[in-house]
């Protein structure tokens, strides 16, 4: 899924992000409450209306901003506490309001509000976090009255196998539309993410979606495919894009580079976006001159790459050839893959 | 002709200049021999290859930017001498350089090198300057050497009616493939604008393009089109875009403001463009949250809304109803025409 955070893939129209073959968008609740506000968004007809996407969205809680964008004052049993970021406003986040809010956006994915630590943590606060977190995913299964929106839960637990299974077994007893594995990409070594996503999905219904939120490189998509993770979120081909990296099968071209300055090639041969259509070089200047359009091409390619690794890895799985798939496109970025446990 | 400063109309694709309604695009000669530099634009198989519009380009000598973005050392008979605002490089332009780069650029329309000065400058001044453009103008004619490319002379005389008559009078003379109106739009009245558009345009050939540089507003287009101009170059459409302003039948709308936050109207209810598929609160709350897809929009509209009023105009012309066309529009924009001299 494409990250669009404020109610817009950053620097792509609606048209550009359905033609990089997204099928479902991503945003973000604490953003939108914030600004413009849910009651405005509600007042422009929704999400869907506003942006003009008509395929799915799914909308986080806040969970995950409150805890590391905004400044957050406190954590109670009742409620997360923060100040905004943008205007110092005082917001009382409740898994009630966080399902309000995300009513108002009417997305078609809701996710209920967790408590995210940082990692490291010691035991006793991944286990405080756990216990409130399922605490909370039942509050916000409560709140729930759109029957046309469904409600993802968020397994935690840190890197703790045995915590993982607890919280992945409880929340699949409370039946949720979808689950997602949640607490990641927070600082953790791939090879440790790759272990805690193995010893969790298990645990969770084979017939629901599993996924796994803010991950991440192209390497992660395959390992965390390969231990039955269905969907994904993160803002690196966006913001890379913007950045000017270009992920390709070869591994990151950085466009800033002066060897780009007079090549022709595009990025990748085959390739069917926008920027592919140009020479690196162009692309180059595009950056070096700070002009828009560079980062409205690299984020279409960098899209394009993704929906494309997620399209190839369906494929290879009905055939029956990921394992050899995924090897392959390893190599290409210089990886091996990590043994299945 | 929208207008790409560096080999890129600025926040949108190729796919989307061409959906405007944009028949030919400007390159800025200054900018591109700065950055990436002409003979890159050269290697990467020139302007056209590079971004991929496959119309007509002109692109201008570089005068007016040497003698406003520039540093300028010196201007003598052979050349002006100025310092690159990028890295302050030393850049020697005479006019067989500027055609020089222009023929690297690739474009399908060159313009020659003028002398350009600000107004209001002493009669000597304008005359020297005027003299100066047209033995210039000559030695641009003997310096061009592709056949595919035109070259168009530049009126200069500043708002004295008697040497805007003997430049272009005198241009006329050497029979260039278009002229342009120079000189204008540098801190005088629309109202001089105008008069001096109107002493001018009698004196050139009826049966080539006329062209006013750098101008203008909506009211411009209208204004200059009854006094005999053909084209036109600016960059109110987009630079107003990025900042938010949006021009419509019923004048210029900002969207930052207040009023616009709930408003589920389009900018206009019969445009064409990326922009009125959306709300007015959905672009407010895009440049209020600085999301790129704000100025790209609005850079759309305003194009869109500009390529209308020219093809609105043409068709006006051909059914001989443009003074009332003119009036109408100039009614809604809040101005009465100006009256032909
Ligand atoms: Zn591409
Ligand atoms: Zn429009």
């Amino acid at each position: 899924m494409p990250v669009g955070t404020q109610g817009t893939v950053k620097g792509l129209t609606i048209d550009q992000v359905a033609s990089t073959g997204a099928d479902m968008i991503l945003g973000n609740t604490y953003h939108l409450r914030l600004r413009p506000g849910h009651e405005t968004v509600r007042q422009l007809g929704g999400l869907h209306a506003m942006s003009g996407w008509d395929g799915p969205i799914l909308t986080d809680s806040g969970g995950f901003q409150v805890f590391s964008l905004g400044a957050l004052n406190s954590v109670t049993e009742q409620a997360a506490t923060f100040r905004s970021h943008i205007d110092g406003e005082k917001v009382v986040l409740t898994p009630e309001h966080s399902i309000e809010i995300q009513e108002a956006l009417g997305s078609d994915v809701a996710m209920v509000l967790d408590h995210v630590i940082a990692l490291p943590a010691s035991k006793p606060e991944v286990e405080d976090a756990l216990a409130r977190s399922i605490r909370w995913a039942a509050r916000c299964r409560e709140a729930s009255t759109l029957d046309r929106q469904a409600l993802f839960a968020i397994v935690q637990g840190g890197l703790d196998p045995e915590l993982r299974r607890q919280c992945a077994t409880e929340l699949a007893s409370m039946d949720f539309e979808g689950y997602a594995v949640g607490g990641l990409s927070v600082g953790e070594t791939p090879e440790e993410m790759y272990a805690a996503a193995a010893v969790t999905t298990p645990h969770l219904p084979a017939d629901k979606p599993r996924y796994l939120m803010g991950v991440g490189t192209p390497r992660d998509l395959l390992e965390n495919i390969a231990r039955g993770i269905d969907l994904f979120d993160c803002v690196m081909p966006t913001r890379n894009g913007r950045n000017g990296l270009a992920f390709t099968d070869k591994g990151p071209i950085k466009l800033r580079n002066a060897v780009h300055r007079e090549d022709t090639q595009p990025l990748m041969e085959d390739c069917p976006c926008l920027a592919c259509r140009h020479s690196r070089g162009y692309l180059r200047h595009l950056f070096i001159a700070k002009e828009m359009l560079g980062p409205t091409l690299l984020s279409h390619h960098n899209l394009t790459y993704y929906g494309r690794i997620m399209a190839e890895a369906r494929e290879a799985i009905q055939q029956d050839r990921f394992s050899q798939f995924a090897a392959e496109k390893l190599a290409g970025w210089g990886h091996r893959p990590v043994p299945l446990a």
